[in-house]
């Protein structure tokens, strides 16, 4: 018998599950089909890099939550998930990127076998790996069930993070600091960015016996465009060596235990030009004013308001968010796709909510990131990590 | 004016577009909504990390191919794509995770635009990254289009592999060797795996002044389960520390501009259990009875049964496939999900048809792969990787 690996309590599974079962009987749906990885995680504790194949967690009004993914991977699911063995249903291989069935015939199967073919089911209509197909193949076989759309129903519930989630993202603060610690120190003219990237995972992964733990990989690779190429924040990198009178910035996470504490800095190498340092004067005192409205009773918006308020004063457009709720995360995102910080949103802040305050600037041929990971409280929030806040320059 | 930076002649990207336009007469679609970021990147260069938001390349039957995506990813489609910047169209920022609008229906107005609104499009049903509300919102805004399943069509044309692509799979064989060699002179008894992933990340992505490259980053995190935990395939790392009596596999790529060459190894450290060598003794056989069959004229099926006749011999089963399509490739997965080396699967191998050979053995409490990544020829393939093929030891 294998006894599974947990991050977490019994009981903080159980006020989990609880709190998700609210939000169900609030929307009227008796079973949801959660094919987010970071939900599945949230809810069952299964970690696996197998959400390259169909999979999902069900989780009805009563009873345990049960696993479905791929035969080979239940082994993982048996390793990493609360429940019951029998909880944990593994689907045959020739299910896998088969042309003639898909699994999600399979689950429909395993929905009728369990009774629940005319319930109403709860799907996450726009979460990526919930494909067209798979919609199309659940609707097919349970023509008696009724579908919902619950797209972010689960992700809400991780809005506000426990004690446990807390400490884990900390942990990962510590691990973002000695990133950008690498960062300045080994950054230089010459240096080519496939290098630079080796020691930001070395940094970011290499047990630190002061804290007595080692980093998780990220739910996005590290970012570090340079020069115009930073007008293109997705951009990955090459091979190609780090230039003396260009600004990079550097988009990148610390992580544990799948809990991501993300933070951005650019680095000018040389004497930074007179529009870099406008920036950071206007992005430093926009970031202040956004804190300033960072406190349990504000809204998602006011943080947002307050930070273009002081770009406008300087000039600056930036038309896209400034942030994103975050915690635990899968790729292809670190963000956890509910609350944004722009105008228009007007969620209320509650404490224990947690932000990527990110203040970046897309120019037409340059870039500048400095960003904070916070946590709300009653007051001034928590910055996760402590990194100089400011254009960081090596001459 | 910024230049774009390509991988591949004018030539190229013209052959592959003319190929797949064959493709779509064949199967009588006007335009194809492509969301797969590998299919996109295979068509028009693409590359960033972005597919975390919607974002699609329009492909109808004459004119350039079209990018769409997100307002501040268009200066990322500027830089790497080689179309004209009139066809980068970038959605407004407040389409991005909003319950209100879906950047489809923005999209929907494009197709709607350029008159397309009627014609036969297809799209990627059961790619991830085509969500069920994606499908939506296209069905929903353009009433007067036929929506077809193109599942898969782009990444068949992909299967066959231009020199300038096998030149780069090459190129990342070399980075996986050194992974390899890097993974058996560190690893240890008291090693922890997270030191070793850095050690990998390290291996992988450096810049190497004899080959003259750098890494990218892998598709998939590098795979590294110890004792019973190698029952589970897709388990990710923790900082528990590698122990002496245990075996490990280690399933890596090596990856040069998005192409991947993955390889696994296994390493016991200390005198190997019987069933390890057993293991051993059957894969080995198999694979060259496999290896064998891997030429042009063959079917993929019979890679695989003359793999599983020789593991049937001794008497172990493996009830999943045996390998895939590599390629180009984005997260959450190295494979193509075209074809599979599996019972059934009867696509006949052609010259240049690259592949996974996959091996790998997920027992009850223990795991064992030794796998290779191979060309198809007219005689027995090239293996990419000069990787020892045997157990790997440490005593």
């Amino acid at each position: 018998m294998t006894e599974p690996v947990l991050h977490f309590s019994a009981d903080e599974f159980a006020a989990r599950i609880a709190k998700t079962r609210e939000a169900m009987n609030e929307r009227g749906v008796e079973l949801i089909v959660v094919t987010d990885p970071s939900n599945m995680a949230w809810l069952t504790g299964y970690d696996g890099w197998s959400f390259y194949v169909h999979q999902a967690v069900l989780l009805a009004l009563d009873g345990e939550p049960i696993w479905f993914g791929r035969g080979q991977d239940a082994n993982g699911a048996i390793r990493t998930c609360f429940m019951a063995q029998e909880n944990i249903i593994g689907y045959p291989d020739h299910y896998v990127q088969s042309v003639s069935r898909h699994p999600m015939d399979y689950l429909a199967g395993q929905i009728e076998h369990r009774g629940w073919s005319n319930k109403r089911i709860g799907v996450e209509m726009d979460n990526y790996w919930f494909t067209a197909a798979a919609y199309g193949a659940l609707t097919k076989h349970l023509p008696n069930a009724t579908f919902e759309d619950v797209t972010g129903l689960v992700n809400w519930q991780r809005a506000v993070k426990s004690r446990q989630e807390l400490d884990y993202m900390r942990t990962a603060a510590r691990l973002v600091e000695r990133i950008h610690e690498r960062i300045f120190a080994k950054a230089e003219p010459g240096l080519r960015k496939c290098d630079l990237v080796a020691e930001i995972y070395d940094a970011g992964l290499r047990y630190d016996p002061d804290l007595g733990v080692g980093g998780d990989y990220p739910a996005i690779v590290p970012l570090l465009p340079s020069g115009g190429d930073a007008a293109a924040p997705h951009l990955t990198w090459d091979d190609r060596p780090l230039r003396a009178g260009e600004g990079t910035f550097f988009e990148v996470a610390g992580v544990y235990r799948r809990y991501h504490c993300p933070l951005s800095r650019t680095l000018f190498l040389g004497p930074p030009p007179q529009h870099f340092r406008d920036a950071e004067k206007a992005v430093l005192e926009g970031i202040d004013a956004g804190l300033g409205k960072a406190r349990a009773g504000q809204r998602c918006e006011d943080i947002a308001n307050a930070f273009h308020a002081v770009l406008s004063k300087y000039g600056i457009t930036k038309d896209n968010r400034t942030g994103y709720s975050i915690g635990l995360s899968y790729p292809p995102d670190w963000g956890e796709r509910t609350m944004s910080l722009r105008t228009g949103d007007r969620t209320v802040l509650e404490e224990n909510m947690t932000f990527h305050f990110m203040t970046g600037l897309w120019m037409d041929d340059w870039g500048f990131e400095i960003t904070e990971s916070i946590v709300i409280g009653r007051d001034a929030p928590e910055c996760f990590a402590k990194v100089p806040r400011k254009l960081m320059v090596k001459d």
